[in-house]
């Protein structure tokens, strides 16, 4: 192993999760920020106890900030570290190579790479160390990078436990006006219909709705800046996305054609790739109704410590004017779930499970 | 309690977890379905031992069938069943209206419905008993109906655990055209948009995507039916969705513009009404980082009873292989959350609090 220490620069939800990430692998980090409270929570999730010198030589320094902020941090952390190799995770990847390319002495150290990785919550309280766990993290810095900084860099990546896949600048960013920029917008755009529509209709929104336009809670501050840079690969696929509405719009009564939408619909997402190339996880749900009074959560954790299961995952829903609500515990190991299932339903729980 | 036989009609996702929902309230159930096979499996899933006299009367008959079988099997179902409530469950309501308006006799006797709940999976294998507990059930039937009809109705929702919306049948499919039809449809043309593109971009897709794009899974041959009967409501929001991106795609690469789509979807978003019922709220959150063990969960929740503060919801985060977690734990009111955040500082916890 060559990395024993990272500097990560920007403290937001990707820079944390790194941190996190490569803390259990047992590298030193240190998180920085420019608001040093975002800072100070990310080191204490991270590394509580890590001490560096002023003039520590980090292995790699981790440049997590935004767009807009990124050319003033590269030069200023060029200027600290001079022998560190430099990873950016950017999400788009052909205009911040400009910004690079100012400084052509640090180009073989410099690797400019993107996780496939976020949520829809932002800062370090959102970070999670397993996010990259299983997925893709394109590399798009090609010949010019020496051979130790870009070990350095799948290094990196494989201590988070991502993929490295290799390509260019500007089929990336592409790629990600197909898969990640225009969604976004969609998603934003229909969300943003509910905006002066009836407050009775929106009591009728399910979770089909809600899982549509959940990326729609992103925040503004990055995206303005992902989407006005990327501008022009959005543009194209927005555009044959608009003249799709329009093509439809004057026969949506005609039933094969409404059929043949829903059906396109089924093909393209069968050929989203399963779980085969990344550790997406089956979870087992154990779903209990509980009268919704005080100290019902915690009589079920209770419960849950005293039969020694983990839980990955809790999720609660009410209903409206009625008392009771359901509680929905998420499980990785079958076995355990049903052990606790088991446990749960003898302690006199009412308990349901299903798997994803 | 009034009802005490209930016939579902139509063996699918949705007449199926109705039966499981009545039969677990004790009402006995017969499933009927137009394949014998759909039937056979529904009937021993909701309720094995039923057995019913060829001419019983049913309380309530269920029309739980697709638009296109409507209209034959509620003329059917009338000349088996003189004396019964029918209810149908359809997710338009203004065509089969003119269905029903044919027997004008049933009138006092027929009450229109829609469950807001579903799933992208269809049939009774995929049905739950608990579909419907707290959702809203629309109800669109009028002054026409008899009390004894309205109140069956009323009975047969409540034993499903939803809550009865009144609404007239034209407004329903406006709401619905906004909030299930429209969504639909662009779920479908973006899932769409990955048939015939490039097969390395596909691996990258991330959770994003798939969670805008889960619903274009849905059924060609319900949904088919949904869209071309109520084309003259969906076209109108649609076309505005259309609009909207026309105006957008020549000014991309404007940050402002860009940050204002991502802004106006936050706020369509936060229009969501949360739990209870009730417009969504501002949440305080609690970020509490823990040692990722047994028992830390029911100690925090047991610290949270005696502050005698109601946790509105819970997540956690941790990571496999790592030692801390995070839970964030949301409250509504900012007094009690100050308070909570002080008596679990005081009791060791490392808390920080944000809200949205």
């Amino acid at each position: 192993m060559a990395i024993s220490s990272v500097k990560i620069v920007g403290s937001g939800l990707i820079g944390t999760s790194i941190g996190l990430a490569l803390s259990a692998r047992d590298i030193r980090v240190q998180m920085s920020d420019l608001q040093p409270a975002a800072a100070l929570l990310a080191q204490s999730l991270v590394d509580d106890d890590a001490r560096f010198e002023n003039n520590h030589a980090f292995d790699v320094v981790v440049l997590a900030v935004p767009p807009s902020a990124f050319k003033d941090v590269l030069a200023q952390e060029i200027e600290l570290n001079t022998l560190s190799t430099f990873v950016d995770i950017l999400s788009i990847k052909t205009k911040p190579l400009l910004d690079v390319e100012l400084f052509q002495e640090i180009l073989p150290r410099y690797v400019g790479t993107h996780p496939m990785a976020g949520r829809e919550v932002a800062g370090a309280q959102s970070a999670r160390g397993d996010l990259f766990v299983g997925r893709p993290w394109i590399v798009t810095s090609g010949n010019v990078v020496s051979k130790k900084s870009g070990d350095l860099a799948a290094e990196l990546i494989s201590l988070c436990g991502a993929i490295a896949v290799q390509m260019d600048p500007h089929e990336h960013d592409q790629a990600m006006a197909l898969i990640s920029h225009t969604p976004q917008l969609i998603a934003s755009i229909l969300a943003a219909q509910l905006v002066g529509s009836n407050t009775k209709w929106l009591g009728l929104i399910g979770q089909g709705f809600k899982d549509v336009t959940r990326i729609a809670d992103s925040d503004p501050q990055l995206w303005k800046e992902i989407i006005s840079e990327n501008a022009e690969n959005i543009v194209p696929v927005l555009s044959a996305f608009r003249k799709k509405l329009e093509s439809i719009e004057s026969e949506l009564s005609n039933p094969s054609l409404a059929q043949s939408i829903i059906e396109s619909g089924n093909a393209g997402r069968k050929l989203i790739p399963g779980k085969h190339g990344s550790a997406a996880r089956t979870y087992i749900y154990l779903h209990i109704v509980i009268d919704d009074k005080a100290g019902q959560l915690a009589a079920i954790f209770n419960d849950c410590a005293k039969a020694d299961v983990n839980i990955e995952d809790v999720s609660i829903e009410h209903t409206p004017g009625q008392n009771t609500g359901l509680v929905t515990l998420s499980i990785l190991d079958l076995g355990k779930a049903q052990i606790l299932e088991e446990f749960l339903r003898t302690a006199g729980w009412k308990v349901h499970s299903t798997s994803n």
